[in-house]
């Protein structure tokens, strides 16, 4: 099984901290060494960068580490490939454009006799159950609004009905975003903090690294982390529902889908 | 004016070398100080870094210059700002997929009187007039062969079409392409070299380093190599004929349209 990290703000945010201890789960503390990858949207472009190697051996990932992208919106994924080869087309996120916006989405689970025909406007370039899931919801939503972005609304329900369909065909948690909005799908396991004034210290789990957020952060900002597994050892993590849909906007939660019975 | 690079392989070949020689022209031997990207394919995979700093003092370039990636084909851009403002999303080279193949575009040049309607297939994300074309290419692209991927002769005679509309706007130097093909187009300014056995030195012109090519390649090894000015002093670059699109693969040119008239 894979892992998902993702991270949605009120004002551009650094995922340095939290990237740093879920590389780990790429080859150290987790068995996920197939790849890994992470965008960043920063304004309306996007940032990726992807590895075939473990992260906590690939020296892409210890420069991302490093080096502080400043973002609003960030969803990364290391890989235990089930479904497609280890290559750089079959690696998480992935991106396409839809109404002159970019969208990334990574997906944890299996998809089992998952098969839908398309009629063209988004093809797999991989051979992932992952990537024909986000071809199939990015087509739904061109099918069903065309070349016009919909209100958050319209947009939420859309997705979440792509989401039930997909989800018959098994495990489909998933992290979906442009460039302010970050859905994310708990089908059996993911986990969000929103991280706000007063802000404290946090405590990696996967690695002994200790921030003081206090000291880098002002009392307006707002950050949600959502992750598969929680992250730190000494903050308090929302298990999601199985079978929710949740949406984030401006580092708080803004919709969450009914629950919806998921055969675990 | 921007600056492009694309090279074209018959074997994964590392980019490390034109593309130090490249970097030096953003903010040291050349004032294209507003942005970079490279986009190399691995397999039908394709990893894109992009930076909106000078490429001269960019940290990422720093880094990709000493990562070796191997590829068969990379288009990479350094950028002077000239419509668009300096934005990541305004960064080229730009990526969109299409008949479930990514594909890469980078412009050097200004198309004036230049706004498409689209019908909403490709949009751009950004406020570029280069985006907007390559998305108009990928528009007539998708309109005339539907989910089929054409035959060579076909894809290049139809990317040809759109070109020649196209270059009516203005200056339109390009290089587009997907995991094996690498079309560049020459408005005004593009130049190339097919480097094979024998392998000798070779130095570059923006900095002192000089590889001798004979130490690691093997005599079966080709390489294209396409720059809007030559990257080294000591081999022979060709011109491209003003308006002339040429198509590379496997580190050869395998075909070129006949030589339209361009108002210079």
């Amino acid at each position: 099984m894979c892992q998902l990290l993702g991270m949605n703000c009120n004002v551009p945010t650094d995922i340095c901290f939290s990237f740093t201890g879920f590389c780990e789960r790429g080859g150290r503390t987790g068995e996920h060494t197939d790849g890994w990858g992470i965008g960043f949207f920063e304004g309306k472009g996007c940032r990726i960068f992807l590895d075939t190697t473990a992260s906590a051996e690939s020296q892409i990932a210890a420069f991302v580490q490093s080096y502080p992208i400043k973002t609003l919106n960030a969803i990364a994924h290391i890989r235990k490939a089930t479904i497609g080869s280890t290559a750089l087309e079959n690696t998480h996120p992935y991106t396409r454009e839809l109404w002159g916006h970019n969208w990334l989405f990574a997906h944890n689970g299996n998809l089992k006799e998952f098969a839908p025909t398309f009629k063209g406007l988004y093809l797999p370039v991989g051979s992932t159950d992952s990537e024909t899931a986000f071809c199939l919801i990015m087509e739904n939503l061109r099918k069903k609004f065309r070349s016009t972005f919909p209100t958050t609304e319209e947009l939420f329900n859309a997705i979440h009905s792509s989401t039930k369909k997909i989800a018959k065909h098994g495990i489909f948690n998933f992290l979906l975003g442009n460039e302010n909005l970050l859905f994310a799908h708990c089908y059996n396991n993911l986990h969000y903090i929103i991280r706000q004034a007063p802000f404290a210290k946090a405590q990696l789990k996967d690695t002994d690294v200790t921030i003081d957020f206090s000291t880098v952060t002002t009392t307006k900002d707002r950050v949600a982390l959502i992750a598969t597994e929680p992250l730190t050892t000494n903050e308090t993590w929302t298990k999601i529902p199985p079978g929710t849909l949740l949406l984030f906007q401006n580092g708080t939660l803004i919709k969450q889908s009914p629950t919806i019975q998921v055969p675990l």
